[in-house]
């Protein structure tokens, strides 16, 4: 579909507006075709730094004009294969538009460049008494981050990408820069242009500029945690907790295997049964008195006790389990892949959910622990495979589409969180069906020549 | 671009399918082109009552093949013109549609047709200890509520209409039924279809069918008035109240003139200076928390009481003068129309963009009472003339594009709830320049005939 030809000249018109902001040096093509999972790497054939939107704008122009692919590089930590160059073409790499253009301290704002990282803009905020809540476990860049429309732990409070962004600005296909909003707190404006490109994976446009949301540091932030019997106790505590509008900040569910994962691992003792990890935000009193409530519901669906603090070391303490998850799972099978799982289902289904695919993977003798954003009734299992072991990778494909089509049949979605990217093409058909026609036809005409991060979303 | 024979082929097709159920009355066509304000009324050519996405699917394949222009009714409370039959075609009453389909109390969230309205829904759920809370003032439905993406007083704590939907069901121009989303919390399941049709005026689908998001009903709500002496110290309050994250359910401004209005048509004795009118919602311990807070903040920009209460009667007496806002402004001159106008900045420049609005206002001889959902930072000034005064309404125009533009230049919109609808094509072009060409390549490629409530939205 692509051209090798248009390719290489768009290259070489590139190499003489950007001198050696371009190369070709296989290293760095490597890079910035690197995927967090198993996704085969499929490199660019050159990648560019960026230092403004005119040089996002410049370069689109150049490749429209000689349609050749355009992927988006922010730090490579998307799980979905997102920064995979399917058809080569080539990658940008945002990471030099890093720069905090304002912070509105009274409007509880800030304009950022796509390139700041969260830690990056929390610790510049770290003075000012407020931050950004979305927290996905990388250290991401935030315009991959709105690309992707990611949450993570505490969007059961603070919600996800889309409910913390007020304004993007865009490059389009054809050079334009657009703007998709205003700092106003709400708006009723024609369509929501911000809420479109939140999500759309680099396939529309490029993220230039974003004005998010901030919140105030909390007086008070309480953690604790508690054991369960089972998952479906557990899962119900959490039902209790949403419905009381308890606004917990964060409420993690580990399973039993991921908290004997966790024991080994870090060194730890819980008991290894299914675990929630709570964390409050609010004034002294407030979170005392969600964590009394906290406590009174869990009483009602365990024996164990619910520990809790506002100490902070005690607090990491406590959180260690969750902060470790990721290579506590790693170790249960040393020199493993891991293929990361993300559906979402309505919470009354999730007890369900989690049991019915934990004897899918007892059936298929597939090794997984989990961890859940319980809150959001989303959870990732995290299927591991020896990288040489081709009929484990196979079971573990099996599983995956039979776990998207559970949680679909649900109510639920076959991403939470990760996006569709390479990996979840044929599940978004099986989720919104004719809806993907829609979606296509605005594809169609901001792109007609597809050169936005083609092989993405679209089954081809 | 329409043509009346086409309008007129449609009509009789429907009429074999619909019979009794398709009106070409007067006064039923007048009745579907009922604006709540001064826009001059455009007739549908006929009305038909759909009883059911079927239904709305087939009258869209009709009007799709015949080129005739299709126009969504609920209750008819929008602002903008949005119901107004510009170029003619038929009018679809969505008010049968009105079933409540499921209440999923574990997952707080309900499935609804588009014509239930807001107090029915809440109206139904009052014993299951589960509201939902937009509330835009009048008894709208929930599909246009959606169709305008409005809000209201409480979306300081609850957000907007986008907030509050996770799916919708929508009947597209070529009659296929689609669905947006699923029962699941949240999702990175492609192109955010579910945002891109809440704001879009009906002009690109007609909803069918939404999933909408549920809140507990508060243990407590607590309800408190205070006056400041100016608007900035009122806004500054504001400020405050937000930065320090105490969680307001509803905070409002009257402005001294639109409290006069109140004392006059409600027998208040409120003083007649800018009034802050509070709620919040929580439990007891957390309200009085809330505040308290509130009441420390306010002592430092005004010498007047926070006055508060829980008590259900004493609380609706204190926010007498909010609920009464409408109506007395309309006694101040009787006879006059009024001309809602709804911009919304960043609260950083509320009290600077009230000032200058107030003055310009004075400048003109402009009689305008003013209201604020001042913790979005949006306000609505009402200015009122006599319906035979041509050059009352001719300033009143000028001083609306004036406010518009001020508003923009501020960082803010045109519209924070009201929409474009017929009245703001022109101030949508100045807040967001190339972007509307964008959101017109979507209507382009989603209506190709353009008879998805054609003359809105889009300069013609």
């Amino acid at each position: 579909m692509f051209d090798k030809q248009n390719i290489s000249d768009a290259i070489s018109v590139l190499k003489q507006q950007f001198g050696e902001r371009l190369t070709e040096a296989t290293s760095v093509r490597q890079h910035h075709a690197q995927s967090t999972t198993r996704m085969a790497q499929q490199l660019p054939d050159a990648v560019v730094f960026a230092h403004s939107s005119q040089d996002v704008s410049d370069i689109l122009k150049i490749c429209n004009r000689h349609k050749c692919p355009v992927i988006a590089f922010g730090i490579g930590s998307s799980l979905e294969g997102h920064v995979n160059a399917a058809h080569g073409g080539i990658s940008i790499d945002m990471n030099n538009m890093n720069s905090i253009l304002q912070v509105n301290n009274e409007d509880l704002d800030a304009v950022i460049q796509p390139g700041v990282t969260r830690e990056q803009l929390n610790e510049y905020l770290r003075d000012s008494g407020l931050f950004f809540p979305i927290d996905p476990g990388a250290n991401a860049s935030l315009g991959g981050m709105a690309a992707t429309r990611a949450s993570g732990t505490n969007a059961v409070r603070y919600g996800t990408m889309k409910d913390n962004i007020l304004a993007l600005e865009v490059v389009m296909p054809d050079g334009r820069i657009i703007r998709t909003g205003t700092r106003a707190r709400k708006s009723s404006a024609g369509y929501d242009m911000t809420r479109l490109f939140i999500g759309s994976e680099g396939t529309l446009g490029i993220i230039t500029e974003l004005t998010v949301k901030l919140h105030g540091i909390p007086e008070k932030i309480a953690g604790g945690i508690c054991s369960f019997p089972t998952i479906k106790a557990a899962c119900d505590a959490v039902i209790s907790v949403i419905q009381f509008g308890i606004p917990v900040a964060r409420i993690e569910l580990l399973d039993a295997l991921q908290v004997k994962a966790c024991n080994g691992y870090s060194g730890l003792t819980l008991p290894e049964e299914p675990l929630l990890l709570i964390e409050f935000h609010g004034t002294e009193a407030s979170v005392a008195e969600q964590a009394e409530s906290f406590g009174d519901i869990a009483s009602e669906h365990t024996e164990s006790e619910f520990v809790w603090t506002t100490n902070t070391e005690e607090r990491s303490k406590l959180w260690k389990a969750r902060h470790d998850a990721y290579w506590a799972s790693m170790s249960l099978m040393p020199g493993a892949v891991s293929v990361s799982t993300d559906v979402c289902v309505p919470i009354s289904r999730l007890a369900e959910c989690v049991e019915l695919t934990r004897i899918d993977m007892e059936e298929h003798g597939i090794m997984s622990p989990m961890v859940g954003h319980v809150g959001d009734g989303n959870f990732h299992c995290l299927p591991l495979t020896m990288p040489d072991d081709d009929k484990m990778q196979q079971a573990i494909t099996d599983f995956s589409k039979r776990l998207s089509k559970r949680a679909i049949d649900m109510g639920g979605t076959c991403t939470g969180e990760h996006g569709i990217g390479q990996g979840k093409q044929a599940y978004l058909l099986d989720e919104l069906g004719d809806t993907v026609d829609f979606m296509r036809q605005i594809k169609t005409s901001f792109d007609p020549n597809n050169i936005m991060n083609p092989g993405k979303i679209f089954l081809s």
